[in-house]
């Protein structure tokens, strides 16, 4: 088994060091191999997703992939900028199934922006489709306006798109998905508005027909944006386009107060998959050994029960994380009084040693 | 003067009476006239929005708007459903600028998910452009894939497009709103992945060069929605396209806790505009009696102020409801311990009372 490491930018290098050191203690027999992605590849080979990278992930059984971007790179054209090697590898590799669990770590309830009553236990899921709608829908660009309010203008404009297979098979991954949880789907749709979220509903609501056994309902987004803030445990497992999906998970993961803590799993239909976490490159605090490894060490763990069917090796570590929060030791992003502040390294060292 | 009354469904008929008493009392010249929309209008008339019900709002200066929908029209072809009643006004009258306020009350801060010292003093405008994006944008519909992953599929599609006159005249109005505020501007896009918001961030940096008082930022939308939630307060002016603002203005509602307490006013070019609750039409409640009229209440201000030119009766109504508030009046849905829960009625007959 061979797992591709992709640090990046930022703190990248830094929490990807943790989770690789936690991945060698628990001799398995995997090769790792590192090369360059985002901006680092950028300045190192004037490509954020370099030819020699994208084979790597390519032939790899998954992705260790640290976080990418930087205000450095803003004002270099689209295509070269350290996003565009997320893209690149989400659509190269087909990873249609983005997992993002949003959790609530008992002993961090204390640093969500929620009365901890609400936030509590929180325990969802969500399943966000990543390689359709209107982030990759052709045709797209500038042009002058063919008709509307200003016909002749300059416009922009992008093509929001599903098809059917589409909508299908990430619907089975969620329906499936909450059989091994508390058997509700939330599908998330504008189907009032929307020509391709009608299509979604639909299509959701039939395959949904193969799965009595898992109650389904359907929320518009901005509906869900609201009913997220007000009472997030209603939540089970809530499946979204790409688009709503992008901003839902985030809002899910800031309701924890603690997205430090989440990682998450992007996955093709042979379930090679990229591992990474949810929150981003952070280059403000690059380089200073205290940001927060765990979401990437979590992410490892999902990593080996996703796609290198080593589901003893993941219980370990993520055993091993509540160990170390229930010992107090917290990184700055979690840090509260009564706890132990540590770095980012001391933290790696610490759930090795609970390895 | 003249305004339309369109109550709309559920507790359209019941927050509309109220706002409708309150304007009476103020003894001010205008000529009100009540017209069908939405489910009721099409249980009447067939169509959601009648063509007396058009030119009625086209002739007035402004609407004043209860709510509309039902899960009864759930099965409805799309263009007869409840909802294409507020989309054909939006397109129909221009009504490109969408103001949302999103503030907390003093005395309802404990209503919100968030932790009072989050919350309390929250005053944020949301302004969300409402004519043009992906809610009109042609082409759309169903086709079989033309290419994409699964060519020859079935697939449906929608076109997100913005020209720049239609970014630059909202980014106008936010800059000249935050002017009357603290002078700052946050621009949320997505211009990161889609062609249309690169075009919005341009158009919004080079009108902002025009208003060098005012301090502009830009935001992807999947950091805004996590920002509201982690600091909102860190927020004045948010200006944003139709999809997004869809989305986050509903959340910013929804974190105060008390949404039934915001109004929302939505203008065009000549200030000529539709006011309504931001809340929806709750048929879950309908016909009890037991509905927060204060929103309704409110837009009836905003629609003094802004189309009607009346900003003293404008204020006298804003500082009736504070003072219904100080004294402790509340309808369930804002009711805690040792206030007074009162009915619609009640609360109606209350600000008029104290104006
Ligand atoms: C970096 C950006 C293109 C990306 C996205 O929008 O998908 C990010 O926000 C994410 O969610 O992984
Ligand atoms: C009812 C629906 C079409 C509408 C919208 O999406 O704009 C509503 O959600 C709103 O925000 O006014």
């Amino acid at each position: 088994m061979k797992i591709a490491v992709l640090p990046g930018d930022g703190i990248g290098t830094e929490i990807v060091a943790e989770a690789v050191k936690v991945l060698q203690v628990l001799d398995l027999k995997f090769e790792m191999e590192t090369a360059a992605v985002g901006g680092a590849a950028y300045e190192a080979h004037g490509h954020p997703l370099p030819e020699a990278t994208l084979k790597l992930a390519k032939e790899a059984d998954a992705v260790l992939f640290g976080a990418v971007g930087d205000w450095k790179y803003d004002k270099l054209e689209r295509a070269l900028r350290p996003e565009q090697a997320i893209l690149g590898l989400r659509k190269n590799l087909g990873l249609f199934a983005n997992f993002r669990p949003a959790i609530c770590y008992e002993q961090l309830v204390g640093a969500s922006s929620l009365k901890p009553e609400l936030i509590a236990g929180l325990d969802i899921l969500i399943i966000r489709e990543l390689t359709g709608d209107i982030y990759f829908g052709q045709p797209r660009g500038r042009r002058s306006a063919p008709d509307g309010h200003f016909p002749g203008a300059e416009e922009a404009f992008d093509t929001m798109r599903y098809t059917r297979p589409e909508v299908e098979r990430i619907a089975h991954v969620a329906f499936q998905a909450a059989r091994k949880r508390s058997k509700r789907v939330t599908s998330v749709d504008k189907a009032n508005v929307l020509e391709t979220f009608q299509l979604w509903k639909d299509v959701v609501t039939e395959v949904g027909q193969q799965y009595p056994d898992v109650k389904l309902d359907h929320m518009y987004v901005d509906n869900a944006a609201m009913q997220l803030v007000k009472a997030p445990k209603a939540f089970d497992v809530v499946v979204t386009g790409n688009m709503f999906g992008d901003i839902l998970s985030d809002e899910a993961a800031m309701l924890t107060g603690s997205i430090g803590m989440l990682p998450s799993a992007s996955l093709n239909a042979s379930n090679q998959g990229l591992y990474e976490p949810s929150h981003g490159s952070a280059p403000d605090i690059a380089g200073k050994g205290v940001a927060n490894p765990l979401a990437t060490i979590l992410s490892a763990a999902m990593m080996l029960r996703f796609s290198l069917n080593q589901p003893q090796a993941a219980d370990r570590i993520e055993s091993a994380v509540k160990d170390v929060l229930a010992a107090g030791l917290r990184t700055a992003d979690i840090h509260s009084e009564g706890t132990t502040k540590v770095g980012t390294r001391q933290m790696g060292d610490a759930v090795v040693a609970a390895i």
